[in-house]
Formats: C-alpha cells, sequence, structure tokens
C-alpha cells in the first residue's frame, strides 16, 4: 500500500500516520518529493491501511496489491479446468451451452434438448427461478421446470445448468442440476455468495450490469473462500450509455480476466445483445477472442417464448451458428 | 403500446402482426406513414405485445405507459406519507436519519445515539449485516448488533433503521427495528423484495447503483404487489465513469420520481460523495431539491470506523450540518 | 510518481527502471513490499514516467500530483473572481445568466433580454453558433444572431455570453460578445482552446459530456497556459445509463471542483435535466451546493423554440425561479 | 412520429396538439386507449413535431425513423465499399491499418513503414496533429510530420491516413495524405464535419467517446449532407465505469451498424484496450464480428513512443498478429 500525503502536509500529521502504521505492525518507508510526500506500507493487511484515508493531511491511499487472492493468478498461475460431466470448462475445447432462457412447458425444453443433443452440444441451460424486472412478468415453474430439466438430461445425455436466486431454490438446484448458475442481479447478493460457497457443485458466476472486473474477482473469491473453487465466470454485457444494444458486451474482459485470474470465463452474447441476429458475429467475436465457452438462448419458437424472445435463436439458426464457430475455434488452435 | 413495423414492410407482415393481437384480444389502430407503418395498440396487458418484437417486419415495441402500477402517480396522485414513529416521511418535515454505517460496539452505537437525539434528529441508522464487497472485510455484528441499536432506541426514544439482506436476517431486522432497509447491492434481489412485502414495517429502498429510475420504481412495484406499500426511496449515487466521488449522486432523480410516483424520496449524500467534507453540500442540495429527508453517515471517531471511515461525518460535524439545514428547508416552505 | 513493479519482478527488471529514470535526472527511493517493490519517483516531470509502463515487470506507473498546475488550488490557493461587467464570478454574489438557447429573432431576444433585466440579472446568454446533432437542424443566424444580442446589450445594460465553435466564430464573438462559452462537444477541441487561450475575454468552459474532472480542468489549464486565466468552469450534465434526464446533473462537482481549482464554478440547469420543470428544483439544489453562478434557458414562447423548446423555462417562470433563489443563497451566506 | 398524449388529457389539449399539426401539414390519426391517446403524424419534417413536446398533456414524442438519411440503409440498401488507393474498405478483404500513434521522427516512420510494407499491409498511419489531453504533451510535428509520412508513402507504396484537427490542419492533411481521419474527441466538431465533406478525400471517422451510435451516424451523415461519401466508420473505445481498460470497445457496433448503415466499419482495438498485450485477442474479435478492417498502433520502440507507447505493439508482434488474422477471415469467408 502507499498513503500520498497532501501537497506540504506538515511533519506532525506524516508522523501521526507512520506512528499509527507502525504501532498496528506495519513496516514503513518514506520518500520526501518535491511537493508531496510518499510513504510505502509493508504488510499483509490493507483494511488498517484504507481507514488511515480519513487521518489529516492524507490525501490517498493506493493499493498495490490485488483485492483478491484464491481466484488470482498471482497465487495460482495456472488455468483452471472447471469439470461438468465431459464439459472441461477451461480446456482446449470451447463449450457452448445453449438452450432457453426459461423453461415453459416439457415439450419447449425437450425440443430444445434433442437439438442441443444433435449439435454436438453437452450443456443444456434453461431458467426455472427467473428474476424478472417486473413482479407481473412470469416468475419461472421452479421445482417442476427442475424436474423438466433433469427429465431432458435423462433422455439426451446432457448437463443441465440452471439459476438459483437464493438459499431455499438452490437447494433445489443442488439436488436436480449439475452446475449453478448466479445471476448477474446477484452477483452481489453476498449471502448467496456464501451459500454456494458451501456446496460441492460448479458454479457459473455471471458478472453483474455494473460491476467492475475487480468487483466481479471479488465475488468470486466469495465463492471460493467459502470453499467451491469451481467458478467459471461469465459475461454477460454491462450497462452503459448505449442503448442501440440492449447492454454493451465487454469483450475486453477476456483477456484481462485471463491475465489477473486462472479461472476460466463464458461469453454471453444473447443477453447482452438482446436481439438474435446479433448473436452469431457476438459469439464468433468471443470465441476468436479467446473464451472458454458460450452460453447462447435458442427457443424452438421464439415468438411465443414467455421471456427473453426477441434475443433467442430458433433452433436451426443454433445449429448454423454452432457449425460456424469451428473454424474460428480452429484458427486460433482450439475445437469446439 | 405502439407497434412499429419496418420500412416498407409488406402486407402479409402487417396482417400476420394485427391477426395475432386480434386473437389475444387487443384493439388495434392502424397508421399507414410515408415510409412506416405504426399499430396503436389498446388494451391492458403489456408482455403479449412485448413479444412481437420477435415477428416478421416488426422494428421497434414502443410503451405508452409506465411498467408500473401501485407505485405510480397516474394510479395515486396524492403524495404518500410514510410514518416511522414520529418521523413522517412526505410530510412537510424533511427527516435527518443519521449513525455509523456499522454497528461496532455498544460504546460506540450510544455516542452516535445521544448526538443523534441531542440534534433533535429522531431516527437513527447503523448496520448490523453488512454487504462487503470482500470477504475478507468486517461482515457485522448481526443480532448482537440489532440488540444494540434496540438499547439505543429505549435510552434515546429513537426510531431505528437498519438494512436486511436475506429472509433469514429480515426475519430479525422486523423483530428489533423500525424500519427495514434494502441496500443498493440488493435493490433487485427479488425474493428479498418479495419477502419485505410481506411484513408490516416500513422499508427503505435504496437504489441500485447502476438502476434507471424505472428499474428502481419496479422494485418498489414488487414490495407494493405483495402487500407492503410503506415504502421510502432513496437514491445513494450511481456508477458513471467519473472516479473523484466515489458515485455520482443523482440529484435529478428527485424531482422525476415526485413526478412518476407518489412515494416519499430521501438522499444519502455520504455514500454517494464517498467523503466527508463533500457530505455538507450535497446534503443542502438535497433539501433545496426538494429531497423528503435525508441519510448520513456519522461516527464518533470516523479514523477508527471499521467501514466506510472516510465518508462519516464526526460528531461535531453532523450537528453543524443539522444546524445549516433549517434555512435552506425555510426557503422552500419545509422544516428540519 | 510512484512505480509499481510486478510480483516477483526480477532485480535486473527492477534495476533497468532504475537506471533509467536515474539517466533521466529523477531521484528514486525503492521500497520492497512483501510481494512488490515500489519505486518512488522525485521530479517535476511525468510523461517520461508514465513511458515506463511499457517496460518489462512494470505493473502499474501511479501519479501522485494533480496533471494540471496553473488551475489547481495547490497553484493558487485564493479563489479566483472573473468579472464581467459588473457580473462577479465567484464572489459572494451567485450569478444567474438567462436567456433563449438560439438566437432567433429581434423580437425574441428583446422580449427576453428586457425579462432578463426586469428580474434584476445582469448576463444574458443566447447562441448565434448552434452546433447541432443534426446537419438538417436549425443551424444559427451568425454574425446576425450576435448583432441582436449586442443590441440587447446597448438596450437593458446587460453583459452578452455566446458561444465560438471554431476559430472564424471566435474572431467574431470576441468582437461582439463579453463572454465566450465553450459547448461541450468541444471541450476537448484543443484548437479552440488554445485559440481562446489567446484572447483576452472571459471564457466559459462546459464540461464535455463524458469528461471527467480531472481532464475538465485539464481543458482550463490549456486556456490558462495559452494565456487567459478568466475561466469560468461550467457544469452541464454528464451521459450515463440513466434515460429519464437528457443527461445527469452531477453537483458534487462543485465541492471537488472547488477543493481541486481555484476557479469559480456555475451549473446548467437546463440542458442537463431537459425538461422545463426540473429546472427550477435543480437551480436551487445548485446555489445551496455552493455553485458560483447558474446559467438557465428562458424563452418568450417556449413551444415555438427553434431549439431545446422542451427544457426552456418561459418568463414568467424565469421570474419566479430568480425570486425564490434568494433565500437560498441567504441561508448560505450569499446573495443573488 | 408518435405523439403520446398524458393520462387523461383533456380534449381540448388534444385538440389543440391536432390543430398544430394540421396547420403545419402534417397527417393525423388518432388513437384513442384505455389511459393515453396516441397520435400518429404522418409526414416527412420531424423538427416541427419534437416542438410539441413542451405543448400541455404531451407526455412523450417517439419518432419512428432513424434520424440519418444519406448513410442509412434504408437509403441505400447495398455495402458501400471505400476505395484508398488498393485497398477496399467495405470488400471482401479485412484492411489492416498500422503505424505509429505519433509522426516522431523519419527514422521511427520508416522502420514503421517498411514493416507495414513486408507485413503485406498497404495502409499506414500516423499522427502528425496529436489532440492531447495536457497542453504539456507533445503535439505533434504539423507538416513536417507529414511530409516524413509522405516520403515513407513514395519510399514503400503505401497509403496513408492522418488526422486533420482544424480547418487549417485539414488543408494540409488533404495536400499530403490519402485518407483523412476525423478523432474521437472531433466527432462532434461540426465545423470540422461540415469542411471535411467538402474535401474529395476518404474520411476515417472515429466514434466519440460517449458518441451513440446515432450520434456517430449523424455525424457521417454531416459530412455526406456536404458532399463527401467515402466515409469509413471507426469504433475506439466507449468510455464506462469499467478502468481496468482504457475504454470498453464496443464489438457489438458492428452488427448494429451493418444493419442501420451501408458503410464499411473498421476497428481500433489499440485505444480501446490501452495495453499492447490485449490488442491481439481482440483485433481477432473484431476480424470474427465482421469488422471490414482494423487500425493498429506499433511503433519499432514502444517503450520511448512520445504518445501512447504501452498500447503499441513492437514491429515483430505486429507480424506475428497479422499472419494470426488469415484463417480466422477465411473462417468467416474473407481474407486480410
Amino acid at each position: 500500500m502507499i498513503v500520498v500525503m497532501s501537497k506540504n502536509a506538515p511533519d506532525t500529521d506524516i508522523d501521526a500516520v507512520t506512528e499509527r502504521l507502525k504501532s498496528e505492525g506495519f513496516q514503513v518507508h518514506i520518500s520526501r518529493g518535491v511537493e508531496r510526500t510518499i510513504i510505502g506500507v509493508i504488510g499483509e493487511r490493507t483494511e488498517e491501511v484504507f481507514r488511515l484515508a480519513s487521518m489529516q493531511s492524507v490525501e490517498q491511499v493506493v493499493p498495490v496489491r490485488r483485492p483478491y487472492k484464491l481466484v488470482s493468478r498471482d497465487f495460482h498461475p495456472e488455468d483452471t479446468v472447471v469439470n461438468v460431466g465431459p464439459a472441461a470448462f477451461g480446456g482446449k475445447r470451447v463449450i457452448v451451452i445453449a438452450g432457453p432462457c426459461a423453461v415453459e412447458s416439457e415439450d419447449q425444453v425437450m425440443q430444445a434438448a434433442r437439438a442441443v443433443h444433435d449439435f454436438g452440444l453437452s450443456v443444456l441451460r434453461g431458467g426455472a427461478y427467473k428474476p424478472r424486472t417486473s413482479p407481473y412478468s412470469f416468475q419461472g415453474m421452479g421445482v417442476d421446470g427442475l424436474k423438466i430439466l433433469a427429465q431432458a438430461r435423462e433422455r439426451y445425455g446432457l448437463m443441465v445448468v440452471t439459476e438459483a436466486v437464493d438459499r431455499e431454490s438452490l437447494d433445489h438446484v443442488a439436488q436436480w442440476a449439475d452446475m449453478v448458475q448466479i445471476g448477474a442481479r446477484n452477483m452481489q447478493n453476498f449471502e448467496l455468495l456464501k451459500a454456494v460457497g458451501q456446496i460441492q457443485k460448479p458454479v457459473l458466476l455471471k458478472r453483474g450490469l455494473s460491476a467492475t472486473i475487480d468487483e466481479w474477482l471479488m465475488a468470486a473469491e466469495y465463492i471460493a473462500a467459502n470453499g467451491n473453487r469451481d467458478i467459471v465466470l461469465c459475461e454477460r454485457g454491462i450497462r452503459t450509455y448505449e442503448t442501440k444494444t440492449r447492454n454493451t458486451l465487454d469483450l475486453s474482459a477476456i483477456p484481462v480476466v485471463k491475465q489477473l485470474s486462472h479461472l476460466p470465463i463464458v461469453i454471453d452474447p444473447s443477453h447482452s445483445t438482446g436481439q438474435w441476429n446479433w448473436v452469431a458475429p457476438m459469439a464468433r467475436a468471443a470465441v476468436a477472442a479467446g473464451a472458454d465457452g458460450l452460453i447462447i438462448e435458442a427457443h424452438p419458437n421464439p415468438t411465443e417464448a414467455l421471456s427473453d424472445g426477441p434475443q433467442s435463436l430458433n433452433l436451426p439458426h443454433l445449429g448454423e451458428l454452432v457449425s460456424s464457430l469451428g473454424l474460428i475455434a480452429e484458427a486460433i488452435g482450439r475445437t469446439v
């Protein structure tokens, strides 16, 4: 940590800060510049140093270490691979997850699952608990939806990922599904993060709509610190001023996350663009940028979808997209 | 609702849309323009119309009604007053809530509570459950913290507002406190909103860091639709590109919310600015703009605070601020 | 400046950085921490240090000084007062500038000017050169517009502020007006900033739609470094994700700017809100927060305005607003 | 256009709006809904309708047509190809522009130019006029820099693109270069847009840091409406709250622009990421997403660069990147 003192801070203030740091067990290096004195603080703890920000003549406290540890590449230099049945997130193969936004009926899920299977994919998505902006919108089928997903898994040999929205739904999801999704709106629902840290299922952690990459990795750290290290990150668009797309897909997060963390990262081009015909180009871009996977909304009949129809591919379009990804993956030495 | 068809949409597509709307029970008015046809849709339901967005040749679906109802001024033209003991949010008096970010000890809370009382205020804040960005930061004292707050209430005759972070903490908060706070990071934790909608305590609903005003009012609608209409909105800064302040305080939300909704609105100048010496000017601005209240962090000893010290006023500064607000309030026909 | 080396940077890399710094005339203090080495760099120049960011093992270069000098409070601790005739921006009196968005006709300007005069104000605004988003929108009356403003100045004894959009229009504006406005879209038109730095008229420098406070002060530094120190800053709303208001008025910029700089700051509640009935509360808030002035759009007949009608006050509303500001100003020891 | 009247608007207000519209020559369709009346307005002009927004009981004016015409795909359905010598922007080949941020010396430019040539590329970039945030930073070599670029063009048979910052520099750039760049900070410098619209050189129009896609296309419309239709759009990152990257590269702009406009679009992965090792993945992503070109900063010695060193590739890295792009392009049926 570095403490920057304000211009012409009196010696008494500089002394007060260094005394307090020493009394708390830190080592201190003082550098007197032309206008400002800076204090290098050596020690493991950070909260105590940040607290100095409200002392007299302290202008700024600058961290020099990442706030996360378990999920950082500093701590764990090799790439982590998260296995969900046959799907190895973070391996050579780019994993494409697909399926409807919401579970609506057995028929709908089975049609989607068959297509997912036929296109050579291994992970099915579908929401049974739907966090919706409006209390008057369809809120999901709950446990009945989970059972339909489980049936699809049996019939087509697929892995299932679905969202949990609180401790109660987490219990059900952990029972019926293979991977638990934490949605963007719950990325800083710390009680839910703690709970998911205590189960033994892989987690798909979506980035919050306005979460910085550091906050996202801190959310992952919550899960890891509670015992669960099978975490896959998912970028799904961030909130910006641009309204043509539903959100702005931040593909630069791929190389940034790869540098800062050892966790795999997948991209959701459906929620971010919000329009089905923009999904394929962004999916291809994600693979080219080095994403470890994709999660794509596909529906047997998008114009009848109870949730997010406009951004859902129909099943033939899903098939075309999947087959177009192979050459891109190959171009960077991977497969789909 | 209005459906805008794309340029030169063929009649078959226009017919398909109008047929579908009619079959779902809507009345339809067609307006053929120079380049585009627009379809006025008359009916109460909106989801069905939005679903048309993925039909052939549909360019845009434009809502003409607000997505919220119970919290809208259209539905309830008079201002709502939310009573928390003697404090009437939405009345002539501007209610100033003050206290520490986190409950740390009995001594700390009692000092703060005495000051709050002595400065003529009636509502004490203090967090017992703290949603923190880092899993390694102080997470709050939990029920023990609530008990300390309740003691302070007894001793100084204050009302207490404190945050609930999930169903379990909500049960405790509802038992010990007078007003339940839903924090910014939980504004779209819909399960928590449903739960708080089912209790009989007033709610302080903070705006999410990147929530639009419409989403914020929809979150309030969740609470209202579940049965609890004693809702006070709280603007606490939104996330923007500017980093000098912790967040950007959106004071324009005051007149906007007053126009769209009948609910009272209070302002948090502490979390938004993130620096104690910017709190007073923004508090005064909030009152001048018509806020129904303020919520201000104050600590007996900010440099020792376990959370948010840099943005906390010390108690003498709190006193000075409160006394400076009276003339501002008077200038617009209110009191503090 | 501080150079933070990456974790476990080899000594050869640390040596390479320190050698380069020394060879460029900097003094260097090295602080070896638990994981990282930090290098304190002492010297006046900053560009050379930033350039190190691309050297091997350099993780971050952290500035400890402001990038601006002439406009910083460090350099010039006392408040600057900018005089525009009788109007002293930065003095005890809060200066209210008012007038139409665009000059449309002699009659329109004269009506507005008379009202401005009658309400006791001393500065008239009005655009003769209009930067418009669409090439098909009204682009302003040019020199003819400037002449109308000059007539109004003569008739009602007002000072005139109007926008220049390039060197050519600047020549005309400098000839006919008392204060030159640089608009938000030109805040980083550095050629225009240099030009306005070389004339002897006070400047009203609007903040860019997405300019940080540091970038805004750097724009002011361009003007000051070219010789003109009569600069008044103007916050007019920043671009955020919120769409209910045209932009988000960042009133926190007032205390932030006051801390960082000695320049006066005025607030534009018209462009930021984009709706006339939200102007008055935000104007009052600005005064309460410590603004040195306001700039308000007012039009004799807003529904006929060629530009920005929806956000313009009519003249009676302007009068009401001005008279409501007096008590607010008084509450903080100022006048209007 | 659609005019939405407020809830329960009285007939007199509805009549006032329709009368005014009719008197201005519009046709009007009235649709009376459950709560609100909407008025469909048929006619070519839009400004007159927007002006209604300040009339009594008008809640909202909703445009149904794009604000731009010449650059819209509605107006010109086929893709436009912009030829800069042998480089055809918008054709099958993805055009890679490369070179240093700023022209610093003959030696530096020649080294870069030789590499650009040797890697099989045909367009060299390099800034002679540098818009810099600080007045104390290197501002470019001006005409001397242009002459060096022209020498490099002669020696290596390259096309040259370089930035103009005002009318004066535009005259010089138009004389010495093959393509004129309008930088992000000047995207709404409308006087410069008009000037560049009147010359006969292709234009590379960068998107402003906080420009919406609509505003960007309107800037292109300014150029086109003034007579120059050889416009290539360039996305270079937008300003968001995320600070890990210099800006957030909005690759979704590629499919969005392709849908709305017929103009080619190139991507700048250097300015957007701000860090050289993130350039290659984003360049590959851009090609996969369908970009018509790339513009990449490369420098013979990035640690000595006078501008933007940290985001510049060295020349061997540029070569590696270019050769990695071929397979990606091939995967989507294009070449590099």
